[in-house]
């Protein structure tokens, strides 16, 4: 360090983020080719220096061991070879992905005779806060990179060592492809007081996007002056209509419960059509007891659970709010389709509702009436995912209304400008 | 008020975005004729109703007069019958703009057969925070209407009678066409409070928009959870090029600094190519002087004001950032096309940028390398503009990247959701 840097008397973080504000700039105009370029470099580095990152890894591994973190965290901290190449293999489809920079979006001329043009541009830097997963690491670098940003990356401290390792092989990468390294920044620092600078590093850092549980999210909505993307909270809603197959519904009722239960598409409450329950709800307990399933029942699917062998309690209030992200789901008997949507408008975290329905008035207001991001017809709410709708890859599903909403793609890494081209054009 | 009232124990301001909340979901699947037809009335109603308007505005201009107000601020805060009935066109000319609700953005059928939608819907509850231009409360309506949102109204504290007054008359007409009358709502209370409940809102406001000053906009910037959209500071640039036309550069400079001064879209600095400088700067400020404008020199512009009749003054640091909204403007003479790019990149609030050029190459280079919402080549800022771009009307000009950038017209009151539509699909 040296008084002479124009950064001398800023904090860590806020350097970082007038560096990466500089090599932004420097990244917007960079075309396709050199981005893909240094993209199969990345992934060509996580390989050849996969020993380096696993070695930094064993140390938070050891550290997590040490804290009595549970199994089921410390799998996710953990890298492998075998994991590096995954990660690697995921950089390579992103270099397949079309670049969204530079599409027109919209263009005309006007009756005046300028030349309008919305152009994509990328957003600037984009902020990444999460979790001890340190595949989102290379992910979202990857993704930040491709679509014309620079990225500062605050994942938790218990894989600190692991995400200094890997940005520094992601920055040796971008670098020696010829674009600035700082594109790809570690927020330096453990402490939360460097998550509250970032939060409040306004006109510096463009987008904040949390990725992680309920409580991280609620802490960066609340705090951050920063513009924020909320992502990945999902109470998903299963209903039930009075006119559907009964076998299809239980297909897709277990599916979007049971199929992978830690992830924030799969459903947490069951609302069936009082004019189908005495058909359904029994085949339902039976089919979700089968699953290893808990249902959370209120009083109306309570009078069922006498005949089956499934693990039936009664709901709370509390049960309708909660996404379990486990082997549970609370199950609810409704009046009618407007009783379902009443229910999923007051409790849903908005993000993916299904309708089992052979009817076609149904179908049509409950995609109407229901306001998540995404709604689902005859199918598992399970689909709501990035490369389920072939967006290749995904940044984390959006459940607020503003910027992006669902799963975001490169596209939703980009903000627009106007160029309005005339020969002397006043008014 | 009985006990009775759902909403009994809670504020005015939270009664009121709850109200709003429920009265968007009815709002949001109604089709487009009716939604027009309740404009009309609205249209109808103003004018039938305008001795109403004009006398609860006469009690705020009273006060206003009182409290010994600027005239300016006087003039936006009149309504005159014949300011009303352009107020009344205005909203004629919603109801002719087409629908944003619906637009199917994106569609596909996917590899298993499932077919993705991505629709567009509105955002749901709208809060605009305003300054004292009664026409603002009905412009905001009519679009949040149109667009199928609630919205909440937060007007100056001293236009409150003529707000009331205005959101009466919406209320009876748009309840009279058979719409919800809560879609459009004054919030209660002239204090400070009631603003800083709307913006802690969040889960029941979507979306909030300050229209004003720059003050306004970074008090909501900062204290609200709600989302917010950045709209309206504008320090526009005019940078003239090595390579120009210096009578084409003239008129777009007067243009953009002199056409109307009080506006967002109007140019504040001058930056002028060292090559051009003994060639253009003396016509620039002969021109500016005749149309009334003092120039805030560096030193290098400095030196040829001695030749010229125009006021000029010496600029200090904070010139470079002063939104002057007045017949004034910054000036500096830069070394090249990267020092303009340099300075608008440290200075600028990202409105609109204007290049004057014969060269190809410059024009490419500054629209690559500018990140503001507009960039215009050999035009004039001041069509950065809803009406100007054709949009037919606008809520604002967006100068932050998430969201919405540039002038924003129906669709970006609007999100989506995506159908996802299967026959029994699974995962």
């Amino acid at each position: 360090m040296t008084s002479l840097s124009p950064y001398a008397d800023m904090s860590p973080v806020i350097q970082t983020a007038y560096r990466a504000r500089a090599a932004a700039a420097d990244l917007a105009p960079v075309p396709r080719a050199a981005k893909d370029d240094a993209l199969l470099a990345v992934a060509d580095a996580l390989e050849v220096r996969t020993r380096e990152i696993v070695e930094a890894n064993a140390e938070d591994v050891a550290r997590a061991r040490e804290a009595n973190t549970a199994e089921s965290v410390i799998d996710r901290l953990t890298l492998t070879p075998e994991r590096i190449r995954a990660i690697a293999a995921d950089v390579r489809d992103v270099v397949a992905l079309p670049d969204p920079v530079g599409e027109i979006v919209r263009g005309s001329t006007l009756p005046n005779g300028i030349d309008l043009r919305q152009v994509r541009v990328p957003l600037g830097v984009v902020g990444i806060i999460y979790e001890a997963r340190p595949n989102v690491t290379v992910d979202a670098a990857a993704l930040c990179l491709k679509s014309g940003n620079a990225v500062l990356l605050r994942g938790s401290s218990s894989a600190y060592a692991s995400n200094t390792a890997l940005v520094r092989v992601l920055r040796d990468a971008v670098g020696g492809a010829g674009l600035p390294a700082d594109v790809i920044q570690l927020v330096p620092g453990e402490s939360r007081e460097s998550v509250t600078e970032l939060m409040r590093a306004r006109g510096l850092v463009d987008v904040l996007i949390p990725r992680g549980g309920a409580s991280l999210i609620r802490t960066v909505v609340e705090q951050s002056t920063v513009p924020v993307i909320e992502t990945g909270t999902g109470n998903c809603h299963v209903y039930v209509d009075a006119e559907a197959d009964l076998d299809l519904a239980v297909e897709i009722l277990v599916n979007s419960k049971a199929q992978r239960v830690s992830v924030c598409n799969s459903a947490e409450t069951l609302l069936v059509h009082q004019d189908i329950a005495d058909a359904f709800v029994p085949l339902a307990l039976a089919a979700l007891a089968e699953a290893g399933v808990t249902v959370h029942a209120d009083e109306r699917v309570m009078a069922y659970a006498g005949d089956s062998k499934a693990t039936v309690v009664p709901a709370t209030a509390e049960d309708w709010e909660t996404e379990y992200l486990s082997h549970d789901i609370a199950a609810a008997v409704v009046d009618s389709l407007e009783g379902a949507v009443g229910h999923i408008r007051l409790w849903s975290s908005g993000h993916t509702e299904a309708i089992v329905t052979t009817s076609q008035r149904s179908a049509r207001r409950f995609t109407q009436l229901v306001d998540s991001a995404a709604v689902a017809v005859n199918a598992s709410t399970r689909f709501t995912d990035g490369g389920q709708f072939g967006f290749g890859a995904e940044i984390g599903i959006s459940t607020q209304k503003l910027h992006a909403r669902g799963p975001m793609g490169l596209p939703e890494l980009t903000s627009t400008k106007y160029v309005v081209t005339g020969d002397g054009h006043t008014r």
